[in-house]
């Protein structure tokens, strides 16, 4: 098969061996596969990637001396099946996964594997009780989202919401788009988000944000602070300690930037009692003042990835119409494409996703 | 009246005007005050206490070129009334408050203020409203630790916590030992505190630690580990996936200890979807990673002080003896001994509380 192989640091298109279905395992054809933020630090950062994943547990680490084929946002079709499998799914059959796959009782990462090729290359061999049938006839591009949608479904779940709430969703990349997006779902609004890119703020706005903001203009917990503080809201200690009257609505702010000093950003604009939901992923060491999250008894929560019922629920928001997609897909490259494909995507105004679809 | 006044970075036992009880306060005699931890960052490092003070919001703030008299874990008793008073506490009586009057709807915090001495002096002006009657007969000296215990009792008033959940305590100082206190009170078993002093561990197992540490020999993570995985428990990703069998309980860890780097620690420490609490008071600017939180999902909550209600139960918690307070303390002192007592309170053998009485 052929693949985009992250070799010796950088994208070349070659042959692989097409993979084999084991037991339990199908093997599908990979339709269509995005982009993602964390392969464009792979690529670009990969020893402190590596270091980091190893680190951190090593679900994510990778040998960079050999080949990798990245690629964990995808969207396939069911070819052929390994011994031990229920066929349960016809060939032609279009699915997701969770970017996972299964030998025996071991689960192996697909995406920065250098056993298993991801969804930069043709074939793939999944694990039959984690597919999930693609409903209602929806194409593959935007079933491939499924995975980006569920990292911002997954977020949301675990912001402990209330319909009372008001969201400040800081950066609106993909990640946070996706969180906006769920947002929506759950109908808490006002959404306000903020982002430095124009085209980025246009995304926000039609994936379902009621409000953005330019954070070189206007302070985005300003913003907050409008939409969430009632006309005639007392905040001095005497209205806090005996308080009456219009309470200011509770805030809940994700942080889908993932570099350094954006937390602590955070913690000074937010208000006391603020819940805050770290999505984008930090590789870096970060500083941060505890005292101010003490005087504010602030609440952290670190999010990562999605639970197997988060990932079915986001795939069917998309096809059930809930989220649209359609946004958030500004490209379709071929095998061919990905290396520049890594390179546009350092451009925030003229893309989101990049969908990469290996048998064009 | 005669206080211990910190002047010039110094204590000094001097007189002041008896302070005069204005609309709704009532004149207290300060009957015994305990020396709190933050009472020694701020006068050690009177600057840095300051300018952290303002930067997070100005409930801290005092002008250290002034004369303050701190203290602000007390009991009195009553004396007198201002005007606009209900007189509903005869004199006499033993009564608490949180550290704080009004005056009209001013709220004035109480110890670390240049206007109002707290209670390293003889008398205090309290709000009327905010007098809680000590009950059961009490001794003035217990009721005094209900401030310290009402914040451990916040604590984990805000942990979330299950029945089974298996508590880590890092640090058993009187913020340690007062959050020890508390999930006694709640019934969480087994209780696992860590702490590199002999003498602050045995005070955990009085205050109803099930099992203590020192981190100098064991891995207080690992305690934990040993406490709270069942045998045949399966930690591997399939089991995660696909789990049945024993789960490991959940944990919640305390950060009590307020110094950089420890948060990092219980972040390296904890097991994957710990909740933290963050206690201890960090002055300092800290370092830690974002990704290593993200990839095990935690949640920080920081937490500070009390409310009205967890302070009215903190009181009753000890009055009706769900907690024994009498291990904390270690020391009396009159006004003369503050001096030396902010010195001794550096040795965590010797002291957990020192009492300072000012009619003494």
């Amino acid at each position: 098969m052929r693949a985009a192989i992250f070799r010796n640091g950088d994208f070349v298109v070659d042959t692989l061996a097409d993979p084999a279905p084991g037991n339990g395992q199908v093997l599908v054809k990979t339709l269509c596969c995005g982009i993602c933020g964390t392969d464009l630090h792979a690529a670009r950062y990969t020893d402190h990637f590596v270091e980091r994943g190893r680190r951190a547990g090593g679900r994510l680490t990778m040998d960079p001396a050999r080949d990798v084929v990245f690629g964990h946002e995808f969207c396939c079709d069911v070819v052929d099946y390994g011994p031990g499998t229920e066929r349960r799914l016809k060939p032609g059959t279009l699915v997701c996964s969770m970017p996972m796959t299964l030998a025996g009782t071991t689960v192996q990462g697909i995406g920065y594997s250098n056993d298993i090729a991801g969804g930069f290359a043709q074939y793939m061999p999944l694990a039959e009780r984690l597919l999930l049938e693609v409903p209602n006839g929806l194409p593959a591009d935007k079933a491939a989202l499924t995975e980006p949608i569920a990292v911002g479904w997954h977020a949301v779940q675990n912001a402990r919401l209330t319909t009372d709430d008001v969201p400040l969703v800081i950066g609106c990349g993909p990640v946070g788009l996706s969180v906006i997006a769920a947002l929506k779902i759950r109908n808490v609004h006002p959404i306000i988000a903020a982002d430095f890119s124009p085209g980025r703020r246009a995304l926000a706005l039609r994936m379902g944000a009621d409000e953005v903001v330019d954070p070189a203009k206007t302070s985005p917990y300003q913003s907050w602070h409008d939409a969430a503080t009632p006309a005639g809201y007392d905040g001095s200690r005497y209205a806090q300690l005996f308080g009456s009257g219009p309470k200011q609505r509770p805030a809940v702010m994700f942080e889908c930037v993932g570099v350094p000093g954006v937390i602590q950003q955070i913690i000074d604009g937010a208000p006391a009692g603020a819940r805050l939901v770290v999505v984008g992923v930090c590789m870096e060491t970060d500083r941060f003042e505890p005292f101010f999250g003490i005087m504010k008894q602030l609440n952290l929560q670190f999010v990562l990835a999605y639970t197997a019922e988060d990932f079915a629920a986001s795939l069917h928001h998309i096809a059930e119409g809930r989220v649209d997609v359609t946004p958030l897909i500004t490209g379709h490259v071929g095998l061919d494409g990905v290396k520049g494909a890594f390179d546009e995507l350092a451009n925030p105004e003229r893309h989101a996703k990049i969908m990469v679809r290996p048998w064009e």
